[in-house]
């Protein structure tokens, strides 16, 4: 089995905060991170594609035709963006890195033309990553 | 002569919009990072300290001191914010890169207690940066 | 399923030298590692946390208290210290990648609030490190 | 169960291109990727060997052993070279990222002394990269 | 003074062989960079250029301005392509990292709108690298 | 002028202590970095020569030359070595990031065959480093 990997970044605007909950407890559970006027990151978002390469051609999946992919269903729709107010897909969603990235999985998943939908990591920071493996998938 | 550099990161919102611009002209300026609902990156910046050590300490400046200036001076005016309506050193000021590094200088020369700032260094991303050699400062 | 992953580091000095090994074994299985006046390394943790986020705050586990524990845990354990000499429960450990990691687990898994500790990942350097899943976890 | 990761990296020329294929569709698959004068990378391999540490030692497999099989095994092979043409191991393979990494399983496979190789992450660009788990391997 | 950088990134194949000198001084010069059948690399340059922000803009030169020219003089010209044999500003050079910037330098001098080009820095890999500041520029 | 970059990195212990300061001074000025028992880092070294390339050879002096003189003359002294204990050309010297650089230089600067040295870059994390441009260098 083979993992198929590419990655893209793209700078957006955030803020933190669930309508579910009280103005104090969403200071209490996002902090800083509920800031009403937004902060925002550079997130980078790295797609795995499982399969077997085909054997006249010798890949899962072309690099390019998945960095295109990605570039048209994901850095098109979310770079220099607010991902609270600017997103159709993400409506209604409190933007946190598991809600991002199971909003893209969705997204992503029926335009894999070759090989499947693995998982998704999308980091925040250099130090603060979600790695999502869809609603069947998951590891021990 | 010593350089002494030390890196920092913070997260923050901000949009390239100029009152001395009309809306059409901050769009053509500005393209994208004119979006009125914001967007955002992970900076980094790192500053510069010249000096030659003290004989007794063997250091110009201390990491240590150093990093806990930019995180009191930088990290926490910054760190999580909107850089266009939250911080008082950075009012009226369109936030590109070359603006927010200048008044970041302003901010900071006047705290380094040993050696002198030589110059900073803003990345918005990996592949984005600017440095800055102080208003005397600066290279042939 | 999620994992949300969260990375700190902490430079601390060791050696590699077994007891139950004579000083002759110790030279050829640690070779310059076994060095009696030690080394040392940048080591980089990074803490994998799996579980499903919570549909009121849409999080596993915010990457701040994460960071938090990883800090109080770890960070303020290690860093700057001789792991030979210094730290409790390492006493009686030969330091090497594998027993620093399981030993950190350890410390680590009964203090993770939400979802469960999957794996830690520790590197030396940024082309040697170990990953560990846990005393029954595991990969195929 | 531990995982010891140890990355390498060469540089080389290659070309995909498929004698299975017309001109035409070798074109159509490969892009720019089938120039005919090849174009090159740094190759980033990580292999990634599974065990449990010898009690004696604390170690799976020492990262300096499993760093000199790599470089004999792989880098003297691959580096500096062409892949189309100057690889024994590699005749009539089109060198694909993913028939690499195949190809570099079936060399290593037998070569590591203690452990299991579990993976191997063979990466063109800091962006693209393939991950195989062998014959019998895989992720659910 | 404010220097603007922006980086790119190009894989491409070359080798280092001097027809001023005889095969075995090529070997002995240039070891296996000089292997006939090329090697590659991806290639990282980095772009620094200088001037004043305009006061109406804040800015010296647009980011994404500079990027596209790097796009268009650049990587489309030298992205998977062989040095050595397809680029006619590149004829007659032997592509060492030094002959190398120095004709992109060329290239891009009269290409930059805003402020003056200050240096060029391109790096064959992580660990090897060559600055340039032109044919008048230059530092103490 | 060109400057030609390459980077090794060694692991190695040290401490910050200065006999010229009392005990309380030490933890005063060098905090947890004076600890007794030692800790340590991954170093990275860049040097830079400076120089105009051979018309013949294209090139100021050879990446591997560069890197086998770093190699034999910083690697091979400094890697997994006590930086206090046992190195003699850091006798009596305060193994401070200042101090090291310093000693480098003077060890580096008649080893390198052409071209001339211009500036040594130490780091001991990624966010903290010191760059010196030798006794009678410097930038404005």
């Amino acid at each position: 089995m083979f993992l198929i990997k590419r990655k893209v970044s793209f700078s957006a605007a955030h803020r933190l905060y669930s309508d579910a909950l009280s103005d104090e407890e969403n200071r209490a559970v996002y902090g800083k991170c509920s800031n009403p006027n937004y902060h925002g990151h550079n997130f980078s978002l790295e797609v795995a594609v499982k399969g077997e390469p085909d054997p006249r051609t010798g890949m899962v999946i072309n690099f390019k035709t998945l960095g295109e992919i990605l570039e048209r269903e994901v850095v098109e729709q979310l770079d220099h963006r607010n991902l609270n107010l600017e997103v159709d897909w993400l409506r209604g969603v409190v933007p946190t890195a598991e809600n991002l990235v199971r909003a893209i999985w969705e997204i992503l998943e029926s335009k894999i033309p070759q090989g499947r939908l693995h998982s998704l990591t999308l980091s925040e920071t250099e130090s603060s990553s979600v790695t999502y493996f869809g609603p069947h998938g998951g590891t021990t």
